[in-house]
């Protein structure tokens, strides 16, 4: 059985180098004489494979040194509850409303204090980004949340915000896709399972002087600061999971990094938004302003004709292209472990289909 | 490179089978051409995987229809805090205080409501286990909360505590070990990285009735409630651990089950106890009546002997031997996956040991 070109939005494709390296070692770690799974996280076999995870993606990413880096379990939705338990020292905090995961985030901070939507694109299901220029934040804001790429509608930041509170970010589906400028952010989240490794995973960067704050009710591994003294080990962390996410950032690096990347990643939404632009039977649903270069979402027009699409296209080994409920159509989620050759061969297999059913 | 036999606590030894499986199918499972890491947990291919994992656990525990079983992240120590937040109703709790998980435990109880530790082996070093019949429990508690096999001291509970409040139990270390009558529990919970499969993972079994009580301020993720109406899968949960977890159901089922386990446990331990007790170099450390057949502790009684040992013992592929610095000395885990080949070696290495070091 070959591979498929696998466009999910999460879990998603993993390169296949990391993969391959993953099932090559995955009896006998080097000289260990057992599986990274197997391994005890105390054990100096696995600190190794984890301090050089730490180091690379503090590399890749070019973390400030007044910032700590974490690996927590519970995935982004876990850190919908753990930013106010560890920030909202007042009680208060705004959130921009730009999608699914923005709206749940905002909703679970309301179980701890009061939250201001300052900005919300909910009315229009979600097609654009609302223009940051226009927000007026809260004056005593704890923070302020946003969700930098939406998964579902296929959207983004174009430009960040400017509020008085530190900048609290989801980059679930975003990080490591382009270049992030840490200094303009109080803390980033992230689930691993679209540009970073297996699911079961959640990478948190967060300034220093941001620790600390947690509520008393807080559970002791939702504390930022707990985490971060015990190195993601007060508990046995997800050690599988961090390792692929190690093998996943060595191999960012052996592509250029994150620069590199994200020259590949706007060469790719590009490829998609110009056929699409220009198609007699597609068109792109998200306003082209605030187009996300990881989720590119479309419709015919034609729920019958979506569907025959999907199926189709799967037929030909490209899968897991069909849209999330609330959008409808499609959805090509092209990560970093999307090669450029699977985006051609999409686009390919769009045009033929086109020329079929236009 | 040859495998060792590895006597870790946790993360600790797989079985075989599991890890040549999932080493196979890394690249592809099945006919889906993606591995499992890379599939939506949401689609059909992995669906199919969870169910029949969760079908292999309720069959090889005998979980009775009213219980229900969902696999969390955060391990067993995220449930420390989950099990007040769900069952602290009157905000009163007892908890059983016989070794340092359960302390743990009791300590984030305490963050929720009152909690009275009704019997403790503390003041003597967890060198047993409190005698349940001699306990008197408080009347209007919650809860009773038990660790039943204390991983770091080697004991375990032989006579489960008959208190009006349901029983919950931390099964980390004795879960699928042996049997367990789970219709005497209102709720068990274990971290998957001794019986079950890799870490980031945690198996939480729960009487229906308990369900639905959560505090408003538990986080979304902790509730359990919300956990088992989406099947564990309200956000993606750890995709793989489930996975191996499930091959390692399998795996136990072609052993014959939970009995036959349970009867391969006690050889082995006896095996080991055996020796220790009629050694005259090395000598058990817990209280006879009390102790684990997982996790067999003990001593020299000079601490640079015991380091001699821990070091040969490794140079001849019997790893990760070194006891808890609270106990000292040596600790074996032998969970299920440690075949009984590897207690006779090691019993013939420390016979070896003996002979050239009493």
């Amino acid at each position: 059985m070959d591979r498929v070109y696998n466009f999910s939005p999460g879990p998603s494709q993993l390169a296949l180098p990391v993969l391959e390296k993953a099932q090559k070692d995955l009896l006998v770690y080097g000289d260990t004489g057992m599986s990274v799974m197997e391994m005890s996280h105390r054990s100096k076999m696995y600190t190794d494979i984890y301090d050089r995870t730490v180091a690379d993606l503090k590399d890749l990413m070019a973390i400030p040194e007044d910032y700590e880096a974490v690996f927590l379990q519970g995935g982004a939705t876990q850190q919908f509850s753990a930013v106010p338990l560890n920030l909202m020292v007042n009680q208060k905090a705004d959130y921009i409303d730009s999608g699914n995961f923005a709206h749940l985030a905002a909703e679970e901070g309301k179980r701890y204090g009061e939250v201001t939507v300052v900005a919300s694109s909910r009315e229009d299901n979600y097609t654009y980004v609302p223009d940051v220029k226009k927000i007026k934040f809260s004056p005593d804001a704890d923070y302020l949340h946003i969700t930098q790429n939406n998964t579902i509608y296929g959207t983004r930041f174009t430009e960040l915000p400017q509020s008085a509170a530190p900048l609290v970010c989801d980059a679930s589906s975003m990080i490591l896709s382009e270049v992030m400028d840490v200094s303009k952010y109080g803390a980033i989240y992230a689930g691993a399972q679209k540009n970073i490794g297996p699911s079961g995973l959640c990478v948190l960067i967060v300034r220093k002087d941001l620790l600390g704050k947690a509520m008393k009710i807080c559970p002791k591994l939702l504390n930022w600061q707990v985490q971060v003294e015990k190195g993601s080990m007060y508990n046995t962390p997800n050690t599988w999971g961090i390792y692929v996410a190690g093998l996943t950032f060595q191999w960012l690096k052996e592509q250029g990094g994150v620069e590199a990347m994200e020259k590949i990643n706007i060469e790719k939404a590009a490829m998609l938004y110009d056929f699409l632009d220009n198609s007699r039977l597609f068109r792109p649903t998200a306003q082209k302003e605030y187009r996300s270069r990881m989720n590119v979402t479309f419709v015919t027009g034609d729920a019958d004709k979506d569907a025959a699409f999907v199926k189709a296209a799967a037929g030909a080994g490209l899968v897991n292209l069909k849209g999330h409920r609330t959008v409808g159509g499609m959805r090509a989620s092209i990560y970093n472990a999307m090669p450029v050759e699977g985006v051609k061969k999409l686009v390919a297999f769009m045009k033929d289909f086109e020329a079929h059913n236009a």
